[in-house]
């Protein structure tokens, strides 16, 4: 061969490297993609979770209705709670899924345009050599013209080496600060979540501790002796007055335990 | 019929005792069915968003193995952290399971048992009033016995009165002191999670801001250009060289910037 020992060595350093962005982009496509998958499913199972609560919430607002006043009050409020806590959980799903899904998602994307970048230079140094050789095969001043090409083809296969050096150097770059971008963003939706609920709950096992059972066991034992064995009416009216005075009761009971979700709603209010 | 009117009264006070008591029952069943089947569920979904964390634990493994020193280190100690809020979350699914499901679980056997002592009651209720009837039909002193036995059975109508409105009263306090005990666990439960993973995310996030992409960038330029274009064996070496020196500062790096699961592992191997 008529090229230059640099041009060789050269050539041989470009299909290193060729391999070497081969390997990086074919890795990054495996590890993003897992991370993307496991990441959208982590998403996913999050917003299950959300739902079950949901469920729960309904179940205990269901279960309030057939209490007395004390624990109608106390699991409305826990169910008002426990519902606050998956609002804030709801946007902790939509965070994940815009700053840290669908940045990953785009990686597919990014990869394939590396791909054609690296398969164009591919494509245009494989034309220079056939030039280069189509060159060699004329007779007329052989030498001269072989060392001139040598010499273009030398400083072409550099540029071709440096360009795909700073391919990879630049794919890398941004691929390591996306990655962290990608995953600051999950720490922080993850704490802010975990902020807010134990902001929640917090005010909630508050309000749990005061709800007293003995007061539902006093306001039924009211209901029944004030009615006594004195005739139906009589004892339906007395309920009656009992649950007017119970439900005055409950108001002002109400307003003294709001659930930490009313008090929130309120607050919020006051500030727009 | 010759019983008294205060044992007519008891009679249907009883029945309606008796209504009350099977309301009671069905809406306990019913509504503690439904809390535990939701919670049982919620703790089932918990556990498998564990398991998807300990599959992004996996992989973020994978992927710092392909990286250079500074992302190894750093994607190593996220990988760490994750697990080690998921060990916390490990805890939480176990604590919902012995602390919330098993004890609604138990409700199933309670209420069967109260069906059980009320059926008895009114089986006993019954064998009385046969009892009444047969004396009845004795013609000797007819109005006498008729006379006493009215009474004992309306001391009898009474006391059952008095047993069955007991046991809707204690029914009704232990459910409520168990219900509010089971949201008291719940609510504890996941407070202790969310503390424990905002403990560990918040030291996270200071490791996540230390990784410097640059490091990276400049490890791998220092590699290319230290082996330089003088022969594979030399460069080879050069790279060796540079890989024994990249893991001593690796190590001294891993001293300064070690994960907080590493760091939690060790303080708790000191206090033990």
């Amino acid at each position: 061969s008529n090229a230059r020992p640099d041009t060789m060595a050269s050539n041989s350093k470009r299909d290193i490297q060729k391999q070497a962005i081969e390997q990086i982009l074919k890795n990054a496509e495996k590890n993003l993609g897992e991370l993307c998958t496991t990441l959208a499913s982590y998403t996913r199972k999050t917003a299950k979770l959300r739902d079950k609560v949901d469920l729960l919430v309904a179940t205990l607002i269901d279960f309030s209705h057939t209490e007395d006043p004390e624990f109608q009050i106390g699991l409305k409020n826990l169910a008002e709670d426990l519902a606050l806590v998956q609002d804030y959980r709801h946007a902790q799903v939509e965070r994940l899924e815009t700053k840290v899904v669908t940045p990953l998602k785009a990686y597919g994307d990014i990869i394939k345009n590396k791909r054609k970048f690296t398969a164009d230079l591919n494509r245009e140094q494989k034309e220079l050599q056939k030039l280069e050789k189509t060159r060699l095969s004329n007779p007329a001043d052989r030498q001269k013209i072989a060392e001139v090409n040598a010499q273009k083809a030398s400083a072409n296969a550099q540029r071709s080496i440096k360009q795909i050096e700073e391919t990879i150097t630049d794919f890398q770059r941004q691929k390591l600060e996306d990655v962290k971008k990608v995953f600051r963003e999950f720490i922080t939706v993850e704490m802010l979540f975990h902020t807010k609920a134990l902001e929640v709950f917090s005010q909630t096992y508050g309000n749990m501790e005061v709800m007293d059972a003995e007061k539902d066991m006093e306001f039924h034992s009211n209901l029944r002796h004030q009615g006594g064995m004195d005739g139906e009416l009589e004892q339906e009216e007395a309920t009656k007055d009992e649950e007017e005075e119970s439900e005055t009761e409950m108001e002002q009971d109400e307003h003294i335990r709001q659930s930490f979700a009313v008090q929130y709603a309120q607050t919020t209010r006051k500030h727009n």
